[in-house]
């Protein structure tokens, strides 16, 4: 039983679930669809590329639509529009409104008795579903996630909207010896500051003031005001040999206590390092893609989220081989 | 709405999972029951000790019974047992022989309508979680597992059956090296040597011929004979004050391809640090207690491993909650 897949939106994200897509047999691309013109989209497997209003004429022949747009305004709309029509696995990631997301994609996959999966990548996803599993075990204790070192993408937006500034690429980078202080139980408050730094490599328009631009960064509140914050000004040549990637990754800790006065400190870390942010997302996409399918196959609709994944449901594998080869 | 506990065995896990029920403000711990003497055992918390004998008359008061016998004679007869009066969970860890634990569990609690949640802790238990989540994310990948540094007990009564040894604590180390390599992507392959060293402490008889021993120790097969080995000996003093403690952990790591040609590297670490092996299974155990309680409220039954349950169903928060605070 192959799992029919389609990609709308074919950015970094979308090429990525065609990869991943490409590493899973149960699973089968049927065509990417897209706003742009069809013409102007070459997906690097030789699928089909189709408009996005065909879709509606799709319904049959796609078990899972992945919706590779973005969280400002892309998913907003089309997670509740295509729950309507399909199951659908978002990438959905700014965490202040994943509860009306989650709301308004709710009501359209039940009303269509689909599946929806929310918010899947690794933050949210994977790093979300480690803090559930290590506050559930150590109830007393806590909770520290650390992002990086990986490019971010919206400081790095920042940077190029100063005047001056013609390309910019910037890295978070968690502190050493924040980390180090967790690791050893010793539950230190960190502030914004003590928890990661950010190194920012610029290239500025010939003549531009690199003092002003450098001081534009540094004093931006909410990027990089509160950040110690390090510029380097590099050739455009520099930047696209030498910082062309988009690695990624980080940290999520707890730490708690048990025994009979709590004498006893326990660790529990997962950490990711990232070659490429959107490639990982894409295989974490896949997966629940798979997920979706098969409760979907049991009758059951409505958002959903990692949280509410059995981890039966995201291999290939079955029950029994599970059992007999990870457990 | 409480969810009533009861023990079954009271030794380091039992009271183990005493200290995890005491942390859970929704689980109240009913009675430790035991086939020793009761009067011989007293409880940390002061709850009641009863022979295990009175359990098929308290059917009604238990939801959720905490098997914490050992794997090799206890639970193989207990699980499937007591799955026929109780919601049950155990942490059955004879990996070999999972799957005739997981058929005979399962025909006692499908016939019962109860829920048994078996091979719950770390390894088996959070490590094989995360070996399943890696290999559902990372399809083109290897997987590794190390354990320690901790405490292994089956090899630390393995030196004390030597002649001429009065006590012991074997150590079971990961190489740094081999870590090393696999979180760059090396992907090397490891020998047993490779991946692990062993640390004695070792208290001889007086008048016993030390060389002797470390030369039985080094050259046991199965327990030593693959693995370097370095044995101290100290004083029974010594081995009381500064190895009395339980401590283990180890690392879960799987690395992986993916891109159009595999070009870009992916590591996916997960580790623990536990200053008591028993007491964090314990904390596991009564997590997945919560667990098989709702399970069962949703009329669900038969033998499950944590690979069957949702993260939602392990924590006393509301999925809303976690969707709000952890996602």
């Amino acid at each position: 039983m192959t799992i029919k897949i389609g990609i709308l939106g074919y950015g970094n994200l979308g090429r990525g679930v065609e990869y991943a897509v490409g590493q899973n047999d149960d699973m089968e691309l049927v065509a990417v669809f897209t706003r742009r013109e069809p013409g102007s989209v070459k997906t690097e497997s030789g699928v089909p590329v189709y408009p996005a209003d065909r879709l509606q004429d799709m319904k049959d022949q796609i078990d899972v639509l992945m919706l590779c747009g973005g969280s400002a305004t892309d998913l907003p709309e089309q997670t509740p529009e295509y729950a309507k029509l399909f199951n659908v696995v978002d990438s959905f990631d700014t965490h202040a409104k994943i509860g009306e997301h989650f709301t308004n994609v709710d009501a359209s996959a039940k009303a269509a008795g689909k599946i929806a999966m929310i918010s899947v990548g690794w933050d949210p996803g994977m790093f979300s579903l480690n803090r559930l599993y290590a506050n559930a075990i150590l109830r007393d204790g806590n909770d520290y996630t650390f992002w990086g070192k990986g490019v971010s993408q919206g400081h790095s937006d920042a940077i190029r909207r100063i005047p001056g500034v013609k390309n910019a690429k910037q890295y978070t980078i968690p502190v050493d010896s924040a980390l180090a202080s967790v690791r050893a139980c010793e539950n230190p408050e960190l502030t914004t500051r003590q928890k990661h730094t950010r190194e920012c490599f610029v290239v500025a328009e010939e003549g531009a003031d690199l003092a002003e631009i450098e001081n534009a960064i540094k004093t931006m509140p909410n990027y990089f005001s509160d950040y110690d914050t390090t510029v380097h000004f590099i050739s455009e040549e520099e930047l696209l040999r030498d910082h062309a990637g988009i690695p990624h990754g980080g940290f999520v800790l707890r730490t708690g206590k048990t025994g009979k006065n709590g004498e006893h400190n326990h660790v529990i870390e997962y950490s990711l390092k990232l070659d490429s942010n959107p490639e990982f997302t894409a295989c974490v996409l896949a997966a629940y893609a798979r997920a979706a399918y098969r409760m979907n196959q049991r009758g059951m609709c409505g958002c959903k989220t990692v949280f509410d994944v059995a981890p039966v449901d995201l291999s290939p594998m079955s029950a029994e081989e599970l059992r007999g080869h990870l457990l």
